[in-house]
């Protein structure tokens, strides 16, 4: 890091201001004079404060203090705009020599309070860098500003015949810094991998205000530690995302998808492993909903794929999609696969419903990514995010309904359902417990048992959504005491004064 | 890290010895005693030592004191070869508390030096570490020794119907270990890859004995830093990679092969996009090779897959693979794209010849990966592995042997040949120069000119190889100081005393 010389420090005579309203003991509150000084480095409609000389509604800070969910609330008097890299520089510069906390935002369309802040952070919204840099249409390599919406990417590159690496149902909200600082999963990691092989470069704003320009569009490059990877996954805790170089794979020319019926659970595994040899490298998605799943999509309008008799009988659903290169190829590839499974002796389905227009594609699709929001108009929903085993989804959730049960929670006025749904090809279940309305006996029950259930499992207590402020106290459920003590050098190392993202992910 | 405790200090009383031939002002060499705490530790198999008691034979260290290259060369008097990971802990944390220089080394197939003991360190052979922990055929997860040899696994995996997810000339000797801390490139990148995506979990003894447990076989974990990617390419600088969680995918059903001639290098990058366009998700492989690289392998026995007639005319040459799941989808797939190369107006090739059966496709194969034991009979070889733009690759060939001419080093005595050959789907270009021998003239004139013309194109001085000791000196061509200093802090993090193999990587 770059040494922060004298001369770079503010000119104002600041006040040493510990109020007890700080987010931590050493990090002080925004003041009138922070304000003063952010004028000068930004136009004024990139200054958004309740404080003098700016003196916004409170109402207009409503949208960064708040989580779309409701669940998180902050206290930010102060929200920047910068447009440019050097702009971010120089507010985290500032608030570095000031010791004020500093809440990198994107998209806000997080699960775990991520970007809300935890009290009176300065809260700094990326939504105004939003340029696309370069794209290379040989090598498909993207560089983008961190603000840029991932549907306005996907939207740039359609016309050069490229998608972006990662699609989620926030993606006409989130933005590809948030993507990246969360390690965002979403539905095409089962085809295109993580984030971590598909992010070559980034350009980050260290918590002194150094830029970080590791923006590289190579492929390859082994020069010493991959530093960029701490970056990504780390939710704002380390420094700035402020642009990011990705890899985005050709688009495909045809896709299919199917919905499937299963008699039993236990018959996923078989068929994940059947579909994964006959669909080889077209296979884009397998999804599974359980039936509680499948019925609440229904209820609340999501549509209706199967027949009354069709789903008679049905423990679960499984979506396939495939994409590929050729239509007619992936067509066949597709049909033979339903006739193995129609025709074998011992059938792993009941029955199957194939997309036949794209229209019924995006139907089958919106029966499956409809179910986040037909739980939400069922009731209240406690969210498990989680990584197991695959062969284990069933029993967790199986388990937890059963524990609900012992503990007399399981009835109209207090847990209604037990539901799983998730993404079988990355070991990724999304455990939903919906309630009538949330409550200190649900919330008991359910915590610290869910945690211990994913640790007895060796999984994962947040497979895709982060840790944010929700938890950071579940975190040792996943890493062990060795795992966290490094987690903490290194935002030592990077963040000395504790400036980035306080109070998120560790604890 | 787990704190080094009193009890866990050895009882014997160790001399204070920091000789001068030791490899740091502050490491020790490996004297008697710690052979005698060794042999404790270990079977007496598993020390091999030039001193007392065990007085193995000089000649018995040689394989472990030079690289296949025979260009460098450690003064090791003893190497161990731990069993277990708990064997590794013990010895690491005795070298620790000694301030004993390690070198953890694999099949020692690097290119860089990075195995290679600079001066009498300790070898921490991998070797004896070759056991297969688990394989779940389902997700295609694999969990194995750091030791076990590449094509080993491959083997392992192979009645499973799955492949491992990279593949390079040294699988039958290199570890995967290894290939992790090193992140190696190789053939597979295209399709699947690199380590960073693909390795889903690692175990590190820290320098200190501290066992780092992140042998986690989920595909999705974000809780918190991903510590496990700091040790991909670090070379064994932070630790020693002792376990290996990795995603291996399904096996092709079907490979085919192709070979391209092309009048000039400018349709390369045309091509590149037609076959990524009409091959789409089976395209596996496009490989690079310049006329010289062709003349010199046919030369030298690696086959001839073009007839006279073909070749005349030809400035270089591109080799293009498929792997899919069906061979009928696959020929036609490809036999349409040399349709549509053939029919063009301008048509972007001369000509292209199409494997017919699985000795030609090796037939094939053996020209492009021929290349490298071509040069090594050629003469004596300054290997160049860069990342550039693939629009450069020509340029930076031509350049160099432009170069090379104004400094009156292009004749027979000298530099006999200026070859470029690789990766064009990642970017990676292999520059060699073939010299009658090696010369302080040569490589004066090389370097740092090809590290200049590499950073004037924001490239990678190293895309695969690694730094190891080779170009240490070499790394700021590739990394600003703000990077450079950011790896020196997290070298001190893991491993304040620099031990763990000293003098590589960092400059």
């Amino acid at each position: 890091m770059l040494a922060v010389t004298r001369s770079s420090l503010p000119r104002v005579p600041w006040r040493v201001c510990r109020a007890a309203y700080a987010t931590a003991p050493s990090l002080n509150p925004v003041i009138e004079q922070d304000i003063h000084h952010f004028s000068k480095i930004l136009p004024s409609t990139s200054v958004v404060s309740t404080l003098s000389p700016v003196a916004s509604p409170a109402s207009d800070l409503d949208q960064f203090n708040n989580d779309w969910m409701g669940k998180y609330k902050g206290q930010a008097t102060t929200v920047v705009k910068p447009k440019s890299t050097h702009e971010v520089s120089q507010i985290v510069r500032h608030c570095w020599e000031r010791r004020i906390g500093v809440v990198p935002q994107g998209g806000n369309t997080g699960l775990v309070g991520g970007s809300i802040p935890l009290k009176d952070e300065l809260v700094l919204s990326l939504a105004n860098m939003n340029k696309v840099r370069s794209f290379d249409p040989i090598s498909g390599v993207l560089v983008a500003d961190a603000g840029c919406i991932l549907q306005s990417l996907t939207d740039y590159i359609a016309p050069h015949n490229h998608i972006m690496p990662l699609d989620l149902g926030a993606k006409g909200s989130c933005q590809i810094g948030g993507n990246v600082s969360t390690n965002a999963g979403g539905l095409r990691l089962l085809r295109y991998g993580s984030l971590h092989g598909t992010v070559l470069g980034l350009e980050v704003v260290l918590p002194d205000g150094t830029i970080l320009d590791q923006l590289t569009t190579l492929r390859k490059d082994n020069t010493g530690y991959d530093l960029k990877q701490l970056f990504i996954g780390s939710e704002g805790t380390l420094g700035v995302i402020t642009g990011v170089s990705i890899l985005t794979p050709p688009a495909p020319q045809a896709s299919n998808n199917v919905i499937l019926a299963l008699p039993k659970f236990d018959n996923v595994l078989p068929l994940y492993k059947l579909v994964k040899q006959q669909l080889s490298e077209i296979l884009s998605a397998f999804e599974f909903i359980d039936r509680t799943a499948y019925e609440l999509a229904v209820k609340h309008g999501q549509g209706r794929a199967l027949s009354d008799e069709d789903v008679r009988g049905a423990a679960c659903f499984v979506l396939v999609e495939t994409s590929g290169g050729r239509r007619e190829h992936d067509e066949e590839k597709l049909n033979h696969l339903l006739e193995t499974l129609l025709e074998a002796e011992k059938p792993l389905i009941n029955t199957g419903v194939l997309s036949q227009s794209p229209a019924q594609f995006s139907s089958l699709w919106a029966l499956r990514e409809g179910v986040t929001e037909a739980i939400s108009k069922e009731g209240k929903a406690y969210k498990y995010d989680i990584s197991v085993p695959l062969s284990s989804f069933q029993d967790v959730v199986d388990g937890t309904r059963e524990h609900l049960r012992s503990k007399g929670l399981l009835n109209d006025s207090a847990v209604k359902h037990v539901i799983g749904y998730g993404h079988v090809g990355d070991g990724n279940l999304h455990l939903n417990v919906v309630a009538e309305s949330y409550s200190p006996e649900i919330q008991a029950a359910l915590e610290p048992y869910v945690y211990e259930v994913v640790a007895s499992h060796r999984g994962s207590v947040s497979a895709e959504h982060g840790i944010g402020s929700m938890k950071t106290h579940a975190l040792h459920y996943s890493k062990d005491e060795v795992s966290i003590a490094l987690m903490k050098k290194i935002k030592e190392i990077f963040d000395p004064r504790g400036i980035m993202n306080p109070g998120k992910v560790l604890p």
